[in-house]
């Protein structure tokens, strides 16, 4: 079974070394936190990149994108918050894997799948380590990105979708125009806040001029029907998409 | 040529893309973030772990770690500039790669290549942005690591340290005995701070009863004297090893 159709009590049953829990150093935590960096972002490995990058990767690059938050935003917000807030808002996929709109979960079946891991990591894995207190600030910190309402937590779930562009930009120039990764290209549409929007065209326009420098037209700009349902179903809850 | 033996103009020579420089935009230097995925960790690559972690995995989990700072510690420093510190420590390796001991190059001029990398990214990349602001922000939290002298970055070398030690244990796990990376293990040995001694502490004993309980010795415990020395050479100054 693939891990991503599971709950985290499934996939932590079939893991060679069972972690500790209620233990009051936070060394069974930090062994869990590799599964991010063996586990590859799902998009890519289905079209076929085998060794393309990590959740840590990918979450690596967006906590420093956090770092340059226009004056205009960081004025409004607290980025130290907010690059936390990178490093945590998928690390629930340590566990149940990396659930992509193609798999057909629904938002609020993935939502819960997600919660009930990070109660895991968080009370079960850290209650005990310094009387839980760095546990509970982890679960309050994703609980705040997956409610989606503050301007921190849409701050940082546009520069996940602007991850997403660059490195999708990045890929298909690595494959030398072999490979059209256009299906992932309207993820722009869903950022929210203009200083990102800005950011995130320049990144597309980097990617037509490079089309162009190959004489090549992106065979894929646009997605299916289907994919565009599922992509809705996905990303369907309004302020935070 | 091996990436790390160049300087980082030799390796910006040949990037098939060149990077954008004195722009007023960050997007830039967000892609030159991208050879932190890509570049692997040297270390386990000299081995033989082809598919290892990368130089941005590594710094994930260690950014991690330092938001379980143990309170006798949490209390003396900033738990956020520590966890920028660890994002940002590595960052050179994007251009000069990851130079390890035994690749005979002195701490120094190590230091050399890496501070001139930091030059270009911060400078070149990043000196339009936002007036400079956030590059030299970055630049001076890289030296700040790089002098060791602060308790900040103590803590940050200490869990830079830590963090080899998990994966190390972790791989031999992985590797169900077959591969022996005790090499690796010396590093303990400079660990600074006791309340992070006590984490390596438990890693190391989790180690003992793996190899036992897989009957089992590891072959090599102990290192050569020349990659004692290597090793001396390349963390020999002082506090901050």
């Amino acid at each position: 079974m693939r891990e991503s159709n599971g709950s985290w009590y499934q996939v932590l049953s079939t893991l060679s070394t069972h972690p500790k829990t209620d233990s009051t150093s936070p060394v069974p935590f930090f062994h869990m936190l590799e599964r991010l960096k063996t586990t590859k972002r799902e998009g890519w490995r289905r079209i076929g990149i085998e060794h393309g990058e990590s959740i840590a990767d990918h979450m690596y690059r967006m906590s420093l994108i956090t770092m340059f938050a226009p004056s205009s935003l960081a004025s409004k917000i607290s980025v130290a918050h907010c690059t936390k807030m990178a490093l945590v808002h998928d690390m629930a996929e340590s566990l149940v894997g990396d659930i992509t709109p193609v798999e057909g979960v629904a938002k609020a079946e993935k939502s819960r799948r997600e919660g009930t891991t990070m109660d895991y990591l968080c009370t079960s894995l850290l209650g005990k380590v310094e009387g839980g207190m760095a546990g509970q600030d982890v679960r309050a910190i994703w609980q705040e990105y997956e409610d989606g309402v503050t301007l921190e937590a849409k701050y940082v779930h546009d520069i996940d979708k602007m991850e997403l562009v660059l490195q999708m930009v990045e890929y298909e120039r690595a494959h030398n125009g072999k490979l059209d990764l256009g299906e992932f290209a309207r993820v722009a549409e869903r950022i929210v806040l203009p200083e990102i929007k800005t950011w995130c065209d320049e990144v597309l326009q980097e990617r037509d001029e490079f089309w162009k420098s190959i004489g090549k037209t992106p065979k894929r700009l646009d997605i299916s029907e289907k994919q565009k349902a599922q992509q809705d179903e996905y990303y369907g809850n309004g302020a935070a998409p």
